[in-house]
């Protein structure tokens, strides 16, 4: 906060961070004819989003949905996001974001050359091929298929599995060298003037103290905090503890140095919790039910609507009850332990002939599961989930021998989280005080920022809102918007 | 942050906000022989406290519970608390809090002149007569009598209903003429000096600027952020439009002003929300149940986390199902309305001589409440609730003809909140920064900060923590500590 006499750069665009969001930042900020430099703390361009599915949020009619045979529109994009994203979903943020979302999908296949393959995939979770096209928030199922015509709106760059190292790779070399990099540098603290305009930041680079004077603006595009156990236990105590989306680098970092200047912090306390209880999708036909043999969500809803309702409603207490059909009992199956894939292969740990016995023998109330069954049995007859409305394709009586998959938060199925909340910004990506007023000079983007997503998720809105509202930080702090 | 020339007051320390806490702090500071100015935006001392229903959080075995025959430990007084509290309660603040419980009631009585009658009142709630002892935390229910010897720890000053007002005239009386007052007077900021030290504050009397130096510290003891609805929807979206547990002053301007100056918050989005189903206490042979028919807590727990639960877990979809003995069916009860004590009267909205058509008529899911109802009854003939451990005292059959109670946060039923979150402080009533490290010159007590309760709470521990810790800050600033 002091004058600083000699600056070790100079530079229009100073952007803290190297992953999609800074990236997309970068491409804007060059291209509105600002000196731009970008720094981060890695050896290289990537960040979180290089380790990311690649899945990017993107509908209301792109070309992708449109020969996949999926009509969406802008309205039904942004009445299930407004849904979805909330409580207090950003509806100015999301209203844009809709609006702008087919002109988005173009500048990432026109501008940055990201390729995307026509083909729908009904697997949740990434799809294991090539194909672009997934469900990726519950669109498809209660409660948001009431409020709006449900379409796939993940979108995975064109490879097989993971993509997120393919976007970045794509986006990198759409910046080309555009812009000056500065790698191996942590940046600790922003350069405030007396005026209150931000007009630098001040970073270490191998044990040196490097100044970066940046004359219209600092980005701040430096992940979210999910390793950063302090403000974990301060913000989400469930969280601590449980498997980290993101890479060491979300540490909090971009968060807390705009903090010290005046920042407002937004929805600081969300996350995304996914737990996954498919594939295959014939889990589905089983139900999850808590401690007390009660069901709590429709399972075929989004997975991180399943994870938060399992960890935040239930307190990590939940389990699967199927049948020899949902899952093919088979107790020789390997107890819970990850893969290569990172996927979980879990295991039924109890099998019954009756609801009863299997409550003796896996703890449940006496009477509990049984209650859960008989009532869910006698609708499933018709098709029907009159409690938690699962769609009718997945609801069908199961039938004894029942089991029960473990997903408790203590078996060591993974709770994948993921921090949501972080600065407040506006639509042009200014970063706003206490007062809702925009400091002057600062700018932010992506997971350091409170985005689209609110108090719920979808996949791909990170690798979304952090690239469009990037490209706007970008364009604000260059001048062009 | 810039340079003042000229004071128009100076002062050893400055207190913001004349509630419990900012009493307490101005004792010890003064008694510690600082020059202590309080001041505060109304006409003169009281804030949230003297609204309140005065009941302190005391334990450990004070003279008050002996008195009335119960026995208590600060082991069990402290296992109560970091368990309902948490997740992430502080413990140490707990600990300190718990060992010098006895001697805080002292200083109540012996110092502040403060009288409590020795006499237990057995409902929830603030008593109606003079006993000052009462249960204020669901000590003696599910979970908590699972970990620790429950003993009632709230504790009223001896008047009748509502006792905060006493509580703060014997505050003021005894701080006597020690301490400068500036009423009317709205602290809009805090100085800053070159070096980080809090040098005084700048506020605004009758539309004219005042500042005030204080050479020892400034003390932020100005309540929570329960009036200001933007930061309700910024940090818990769900208590927008929820009924205030506090005064137009509860307006987070102490916090903020912290955090313009770099100060750290903590557990910002916690909440009490309160959800009364007693009194009467029949009401607790009722069920709880959600939208599904289902149970979802015991109803002989604390009100507070009957409301947290309701809200939070549920969405606010809870209904009471009673029966005669429990309630006493009368349709010719008025429909909910709040009466002069701010009690509300409720009424059963539907009556049913089977749960079948009770579920019809209510409108739950066919077969819901009929399963819930089966299995619950089963047992509770045994005095047993397997399924959420309501204490047998309150657990028997429900018979026929059955009633449901509205209890939906759509009904009109309150449900009372209270801002929890604030200010990182430690024990000493410093305010710490990003970092962990305290910024010198800086206090801050009552629900300006995360206090005792982090995710949990019970009545009594904001006052409790409010005057405990206001205390130590007076002492920490004025250098006695």
């Amino acid at each position: 906060l002091d004058e600083i006499s000699e600056w070790t750069i100079d530079t229009d665009v100073a952007i803290v961070g190297f992953g999609c969001a800074g990236a997309a930042a970068a491409i804007e900020a060059t291209a509105a004819g600002a000196d731009t430099l970008i720094i981060d703390r890695a050896g290289g361009p990537g960040g979180t989003s290089a380790l990311s599915s690649g899945a990017i949020y993107l509908g209301g009619g792109t070309p992708i949905q449109r020969a996949c045979g999926f009509e969406d529109s802008v309205e039904d994009m942004y009445t299930f996001l407004v849904a979805a994203c909330g409580p207090d979903a950003d509806e100015a943020k999301i209203a844009i974001y809709c609006g702008e979302s087919v002109s988005q999908y173009q500048w990432l296949v026109e501008r940055c050359g990201v390729e995307f393959l026509a083909e729908f995939c009904e697997l949740p979770g990434i799809p294991p091929g090539e194909q672009a096209l997934h469900y990726v928030g519950g669109e498809n199922a209660y409660p948001f298929n009431q409020v709006a015509r449900p379409a796939p709106r993940g979108h995975k760059p064109r490879t097989e599995g993971n993509a997120g190292w393919m976007l970045m790779d794509r986006l990198v070399g759409a910046l080309g060298h555009d812009a000056a990099r500065l790698f191996d540098t942590r940046v600790e603290r922003l350069v405030v003037g007396r005026d209150g305009r931000v007009v630098g930041a001040v970073g270490r680079r191998y044990g040196r103290e490097v100044t970066v004077r940046a004359r219209r603006g600092v980005i701040l595009t430096a992940g979210g905090f999910i390793a950063n156990d302090r403000m974990l236990a301060q913000y989400m105590p469930l969280v601590v503890g449980c498997e980290k989306v993101g890479g060491d680098t979300d540490d909090g970092s971009g968060i807390r140095m705009a903090q010290a200047a005046g920042a407002a912090i937004k929805h600081i306390d969300a996350v995304d919790v996914t737990l996954m209880i498919t594939p295959p999708l014939s889990r589905q036909f089983g139900i999850l039910v808590n401690g007390q043999g009660q069901r709590f969500i429709n399972e075929d809803t989004y997975f991180g609507r399943v994870g938060y309702a399992a960890l935040y409603g239930q307190g990590g207490d939940v389990y699967l009850v199927v049948d020899q059909d949902s899952y093919g009992i088979d107790d020789s199956m390997p107890v819970v332990q990850p893969d290569i894939e990172g996927q979980v292969i879990t295991r039924v740990s109890h099998v019954a002939g009756t609801a009863r016995e299997l409550e003796e023998s896996a703890g449940f109330p006496v009477g509990s599961l049984e209650a859960t069954l008989d009532l869910y049995n006698r609708h499933a007859q018709n098709g029907e989930d009159v409690t938690h409305h699962k769609s009718p394709e997945w609801v069908r009586p199961l039938v004894p021998p029942y089991g029960v998959i473990d997903y408790r938060r203590s078996s060591g199925v993974p709770y994948w989280s993921l921090t949501l909340g972080g600065l407040h910004t506006n639509v042009r990506g200014e970063v706003l005080n206490a007062d809702g007023d925009a400091i002057p000079g600062l700018y932010a983007a992506g997971r350091t920022t409170s985005g689209i997503a609110a108090h719920g998720y979808c996949s791909g809105l990170s690798l979304g809102d952090g690239m469009f509202f990037g490209r706007r930080a970008g364009c604000a702090a260059a001048g062009s918007l």
